[in-house]
């Protein structure tokens, strides 16, 4: 049995299909170049479905069903709102139908997908209590629980990023105060290193910024492993910021695994081992016997294309 | 079909024969007098629960199952640890079997039992996503997910009491700074009520207290009835606190309904008007079609009677 997972993002498409073992058998991929028309694009997903499906030296008959991993919320085949693409109320189900065939359609959010893929198939080893959180541009997460997604009564579930950890702390994009987002993704990590070498101009961490010409994600855990207290200290800030909405979802969900992803995660242990110290630390159930594990995620940008493949599974 | 619903608590022990409908048919009760054996407390629990069951002129025959609801962690059978109870590693499941004969057993945290009493038998009229927040003497809460409790691998999930709305804010009985229960439960209000009396010496406020020579969590209700400006401020401050981590909930999970129980919920309108405008104005779901109702929880401390006797549901 295949099955063809689309990852419908706001710089590609990218299309696979994946044998029931959640092997990608083969991908294909064009740009999304936005700003286009919802018929458009869907074309354009119908397209590289088909290329992959061939690339894999299948049929379209050998396929069982498709799934769509897209940003924004999703009710019922319907993509509710993803800003990014401009979609507003979008019967994707249908023109999905309409382009491949009549085919058992599932359409989820993109995260949901991701934190699907590496529960199923990636970092979760199968667990079915399960929560991935993508550290990127903003803070993404999805939670999987006995083996299903949750998403709530309008599918717009899961927004942990959106999780108040400061009140009346700083501004998120999303209209409130003080959002985990606005502390712990990479943006917020920019911006706290930013802060940090306009106060400690002299420091290490300053001179690396001056000598990149910019400050990314990786400066502050650069100027740390040079021993600069500054950077030590940045990067220590915005661990505990990490913690603290990883304790959150710790007391909140018990998970068995809880996943860490994106581009801050290739830090691996030097992210994971701290941020591991101080959830323990602060975490409710010191009395249990089993705790969450806290791991690094593995399958990148595949997760949320083998997780719409099969969200047949989670359905 | 009948069942027995058990409510151990710090202060009582009350036990209730419970028909497939959710009626109470008798209730029996009796102190828990602690310090006390774990021994002595089981024989209480039989006693009364026989008494429960002979009120209700059945016999222990006519019982299929029965359910305990306890302070702490409930893990297959045993009571890993309740702090208020003495309790370490009580087994629990078998010394209700000696006590009562060789019926099914189900044991839950009291919490996540009054939740679905709720769900199933009050607010929620069923409602198979549904989370119980009670503002007591901390915040307790329960989670329903496709009609089951959310407690996590260890049983000890459900606890967004123990949730950091403020980084490094007020010490909270935990051991983490900053959890939700130190600023939205009724003891939080009534040291925002003494912290606004002590910089407020002349306000309307302080002179209710003095006049009734406490402070409670009805006190800057009070206050704010009286159009005091002091009462307006703490009360504000006080619902704005309930409604950051509300919207937190609601952004994780987006329930059906989110009710709200405990002494505080007797403010009734007075509360949740300005609770769902909060939670309204920052939800991250703003473009969904369907979304989270926020109510007052209806049935009080029989929520987890009901909730313990019906855990054979919603196992």
């Amino acid at each position: 049995m295949y099955t063809i997972g689309i990852d419908l993002g706001g710089t590609n498409i990218v299309a696979a299909a994946v044998d029931e073992n959640c092997n990608i058998l083969a991908k294909a991929k064009t740009p999304t170049a936005m700003p286009r028309t919802p018929e458009e694009i869907f074309d354009d997903i119908a397209k590289v479905s088909r290329e992959a499906v061939e690339s894999a030296g299948l049929k379209m008959e050998d396929i069982s069903s498709i799934g769509l991993g897209t940003p924004g919320t999703v009710n019922g085949g319907i993509i509710e709102y993803a800003n990014n693409l401009g979609f507003d109320h979008i019967p994707a189900e249908k023109m999905l139908k309409e382009r491949l065939g009549d085919l058992p359609i599932y359409i989820e959010n993109d995260a949901n997908c991701a934190a699907l893929g590496e529960a199923v198939a990636g970092c979760g080893n199968g667990s079915k209590n399960f929560i991935a959180v993508t550290l990127g541009t903003g803070v993404g997460s999805g939670i999987i629980i006995d083996g299903k997604i949750v998403s709530g009564i309008n599918h717009a579930g899961g927004e942990c990023g959106h999780m108040v950890i400061v009140v009346d702390g700083v501004p998120c994009t999303c209209g409130r105060r003080g959002c985990w987002e606005a502390y712990a993704s990479a943006t917020a990590l920019i911006n706290q290193t930013k802060a940090a070498i306009e106060k400690h101009p002299d420091s290490i961490l300053a001179q690396l910024a001056k000598e990149a010409g910019e400050v990314n994600g990786r400066t502050a855990f650069d100027a740390m492993r040079r021993k600069d207290a500054v950077g030590v200290q940045v990067v220590d800030t915005y661990i505990k910021y990490i913690a603290a909405g990883v304790t959150n979802l710790v007391n909140t969900f018990q998970p068995e695994i809880l996943c860490i992803g994106g581009g801050i995660c290739n830090e691996g242990e030097t992210l994971l081992r701290p941020l591991r110290r101080y959830v323990e630390s602060e975490r409710y159930s010191i009395y249990s016997s089993v705790q969450t594990e806290i791991v690094k995620a593995e399958l990148g940008n595949d997760a949320g294309i083998i997780g719409a493949a099969i969200l047949y599974k989670a359905n």
